[in-house]
C-alpha cells in the first residue's frame, strides 16, 4: 500500500499509533490525536495530477470513488479496502450562489455549501463514512469490535445509525433517562440502534462513556464514535477540498462555518493547510468560527487575546456554562476540539464571532427567503456574515463561502416558532398566511392587491 | 437555435404550441398536453455522442449543465438561455445499492434512487426547475407574468416557493381555509411565498384555480404550476436518463414508482421511450405502478383488464373516493396524468400493484433498518416489490430499481407513530428504546447482553 496514515498527538507527543487501533486519546498526555499523512508519499504526485484525479472520480459511478469523501481515499484513509468502505455517497453537495441574498448585504460573490443536502441531512454523513468504514475494516481484519456507540441526541446518532445499519454493524445510543423521545431520535431508532436511556444524569452518562475509551482496562468490545475520533475530522475536511474542486481549484477569500465543539472548523482548516502543504493552493482562505452567544467561550478568548493585541492561544480560554440557544447542537460550553480549533484559526488568519437568538434566527430566516432552508446553526454563521460585511471587513468583491451544516427540515419546529412570532423577541422576516375570499372573480383581484403590496 | 420543442396534445389532436405560451389544456378537447422534441434535430447527434455529452457534464462546475435535469438541457427545454435556468443543483442523488435490504428479499441487484436527497426534500424539484425557468425566460422576453401559482399542502408548494424565491419571482399558494398551519406549510412559509387561506372548501379553491387557468377569458397575470403542467414531466423525465447513466448507460430490469396523481411514472416512461427512439437503449425497464390500497383505482382498472385477458385501456377505469392513507401525497382517487400513465404501462410491458397501510409501513421500517430512510410512498414501492419478489414475478437476479421520492425528514410523524406502535397495526419491525443501569461497569455488561439478544 504506497499510501500510509497513523494517528499523532496534537500536543506532539512522540509516537505513531495505527488507525485500526482503538485509540482514541494520546497515551503519554490523554490529549487529542490526529491523523497524520505521510505526505512524502503524497507527494509523489503533483498537485496538477491530484486534481485531475479528484475532477476524474467525482459523483462518478467507479466504487468506492464516486463519493465526495473516497474520491479523495488516498488523502483520508488510504488504509482500508475498497470492499470495507461503507459509503453512501457523501459530499457532492451543492455550492449554492446566493445571488440574491448576496445582493441584499452587498456582496456578489457569497455562496452557501449545502451540506446538509445528504443521506441524514447534516455534515456528520462526510465523517461517519470514515469512521465506519475503518471499523468494518478492523473487523474484517478479525478486531473484537461488536458495535460502535455514541453519547448523541442529534445529528451525530443520526449519521452513526445509518451508516451501522447500512454496514451491519450494531449501533448503540446512549442517553441520560428521560431525554430520549421517538420523535427526537426518529433517525436512529428508524435506523434500528440500541437506543438505550441510562438510569443516571448526563454526567453519569458520560462516566459509562469514559469506562468504554478506557483502553487501559482491557477493551469493552464497543467502539466509540465520540467528537474526540479523530477518523470523523478527516472525512469533514474534504469539505475544503471540494469547496476549492468546485471554483475549478480557485480558493475563496472567507470560509464562514457555525463552531460548538469545534470539530468541523478544526476539519475544515485541516484540509486548506494540508493542500497548501500539498501545493494544490497557494493560501488558506480565512476561516471564520460562528458561535452562539449563549456558548461562545472560543469567541470570549479572541476577544481577549484581541484586547491585549496579540494572538489568541489556549490560556485565554475559559470554559463556560452554555445556555440554551435555538442552536442546539452548538449549545457547548467546554469544546473538545479546542486545541485544534485555536490552531486552526492562528494558521488562517481566522476570526471568531458571536451571534445572538434574534440575529441568528432573523438572518435564517431572510436567507430562506431567497430560496435556502437554513437550520438554525447556519444562521449563526449568516448572522456572524452580516456582522464582517456592515464592518467592511469582508468586501464588496469577497468570494465568501458560508458552510451549511444540516438540512431545515430537521428544524421545521424552529421554523414554524420564528413565523409564528413564538421565539420571544422580534421575527423581522415572519410571513404569516392570509384570508381571502372564496369568490373566483374576486380572489384573481385580491391576489394581485396582495402582490401589489408586496411590491411584487 | 438549433434544438426545438413544443406543447402537443396527447389524444392527438392537431396543432404545435410554444412552451413560451401559457396554455394548461388542449385548446380543441381540454385533455391533456405533452412536450414533444424535435427528435429529427436530436437525431444528428449519434447516440454514442449524447452519452459522452451527458457524461462529460453530470455534476460539473459549467453554467447550468452540472445540474442533472439541465445536462440533458436539449432533450428537456432547449428553448432557454443560460442566465434564465434557475437551478438549485438537482438531480445528480444517490442509486443506492441495497446490499442489505436485498438480501433479505432475496435479490442481489436491487437500488434505490434516492430522488428525496434534494434541495426541498422531494423529487418535485426536477420539474420545477423546468417549470420555473421557462417562466424567468417568458418574464424575460415581455410576458406579463406576476406571479406562479398551485394548489398544494405538500411537496409541489415546498418546491414552487424554493425555485421561486431563488428567481425573485412571486409564488403564491392556494388553499381551503382551516388548512394551513405553519409546521405543515413551513416550507413555502419560510421561502416568502404567498400563503393564502380561501373562504371556501377544496372544491370552491379548485374553482378559483381553475378560473386562472381559464385562458379564454384573458390571462390572470398568474402562471400555474399544476400538476398538468408538462413543462414539470420534462424535469422528472431525466430520473430514468440518469438511473441508466448510472449504471454505465445500462438498463435495468425493474423500476417500481409510488402512483398517485401518476405524473412520475409518466415522466419515468417518457424519459425511458425516447432514450429508445433516440437509440441511447434498446428496450426500457418494465415499469411497475405502485398504489396505496386506499388509493387505487389504477389498481384496479388494472385488475378489470387481467381479469378480461386483455391490455388497459382508458375504459377500464373509474375514479375512486380515495382514503386517508399514511402515503399521503398519493391519496388521489382522480388522477391528472392517467391517460399518459396508462400509456406508459402499455408501452413498458407494465404492472400495477397496491399495498396496504400495514404493508407500506412495514415495508419501509424494515428498510429503514438497513440503512435508509423512507418515506411512506416509497414505503408503498417497497411492499409492491416484495409481493412480485415473492410471486417469482422478480428474479433473484433481476436488476431493479425502486425510486424514492422523498426524504424521510419530511415524515417524521410516520416513523415515530410507527416505532410508538400508534399506526392501529402491527409495527413488525418497531425499535424500542431500552432503559438501563448507570452504573459504569454493570452498563457495559448489559450492552453485551442487549447486543447478544439481537444475535449481533
Amino acid at each position: 500500500m504506497p499510501y500510509r496514515a497513523w494517528f499523532s498527538c496534537v500536543a506532539g507527543c512522540p509516537g505513531e499509533h495505527p488507525l485500526s487501533q482503538v485509540i482514541y486519546r494520546c497515551p503519554s498526555c490523554a490529549g487529542l490525536l490526529e491523523v497524520v499523512h505521510d505526505e512524502a508519499a503524497l507527494r509523489r504526485r503533483s498537485p496538477a495530477a491530484w486534481m485531475r484525479v479528484f475532477d476524474e472520480r467525482f459523483l462518478r459511478t467507479s466504487w468506492p470513488y464516486g463519493s465526495g469523501v473516497w474520491g479523495k481515499k488516498e488523502w483520508v484513509q488510504p488504509m482500508i479496502s475498497a470492499d470495507n468502505v461503507v459509503s453512501l455517497f457523501e459530499g457532492g453537495s451543492n455550492l449554492f450562489w446566493a445571488e440574491r441574498y448576496g445582493a441584499q448585504l452587498g456582496v456578489s460573490d457569497l455562496w452557501i455549501k449545502q451540506c446538509g443536502t445528504s443521506h441524514t441531512g447534516s455534515f456528520k454523513d462526510l465523517g461517519m463514512t470514515v469512521l465506519v468504514s475503518t471499523v468494518k475494516q478492523m473487523r474484517a481484519d478479525g478486531a473484537p469490535i461488536r458495535a460502535v456507540a455514541c453519547a448523541s441526541t442529534g445529528d451525530t446518532s443520526a449519521a452513526l445509525a445509518a451508516y451501522g445499519a447500512a454496514a451491519g454493524i450494531p449501533v448503540i445510543v446512549l442517553l441520560p433517562a428521560n431525554k430520549i423521545t421517538a420523535a427526537q431520535l426518529v433517525q436512529p431508532i428508524a435506523n434500528g440502534a440500541i437506543v438505550c436511556s441510562l438510569d443516571t444524569d448526563f454526567d453519569g452518562c458520560m462516566k459509562v462513556v469514559q469506562r468504554l475509551t478506557d483502553t487501559d482496562r482491557g477493551d469493552s468490545g464497543i467502539y466509540l464514535a465520540n467528537s474526540m475520533n479523530s477518523l470523523r475530522v478527516e472525512g469533514q475536511k474534504t469539505i475544503s477540498l471540494e469547496i476549492v474542486q468546485q471554483f475549478d481549484w480557485e480558493v475563496p477569500d472567507w470560509v464562514l462555518v457555525p463552531g460548538g465543539n469545534l470539530g468541523n472548523v478544526s476539519a475544515i482548516a485541516k484540509g486548506f493547510m494540508e493542500m497548501k502543504r500539498l501545493g494544490l493552493i497557494s493560501t488558506p482562505p480565512r476561516l471564520v468560527c460562528c458561535q452562539a452567544e449563549h456558548a461562545n467561550p472560543l469567541f470570549l478568548a479572541y476577544e481577549r487575546a484581541r484586547a491585549a493585541g496579540r494572538e489568541m492561544t489556549l490560556d485565554d480560554f475559559e470554559a463556560v456554562r452554555a445556555r440554551p440557544t435555538l442552536a442546539s447542537a452548538i449549545q457547548i460550553g467546554d469544546p473538545v476540539s479546542l486545541p485544534k480549533a485555536v490552531k486552526a484559526l492562528v494558521d488562517t488568519g481566522g476570526i471568531v464571532l458571536q451571534a445572538s437568538e434574534a440575529q441568528l434566527a432573523n438572518a435564517s430566516a431572510r436567507a430562506d427567503r431567497t430560496g435556502l432552508f437554513t437550520c438554525p446553526h447556519t444562521g449563526v454563521a449568516l448572522a456572524c456574515l452580516e456582522q464582517l460585511i456592515e464592518r467592511g471587513t469582508i468586501g464588496a468583491e469577497d468570494r465568501v463561502v458560508v458552510v451549511s451544516t444540516a438540512h431545515g427540515l430537521k428544524f421545521t419546529e424552529f421554523k414554524a416558532g420564528y413565523h409564528e412570532r413564538r421565539l420571544g423577541f422580534e421575527s423581522e422576516y415572519a410571513n404569516t398566511p392570509v384570508s381571502i375570499t372564496g369568490d373566483p372573480e374576486q380572489a384573481i383581484g385580491e391576489l394581485h392587491r396582495l402582490l401589489d403590496q408586496r411590491g411584487d
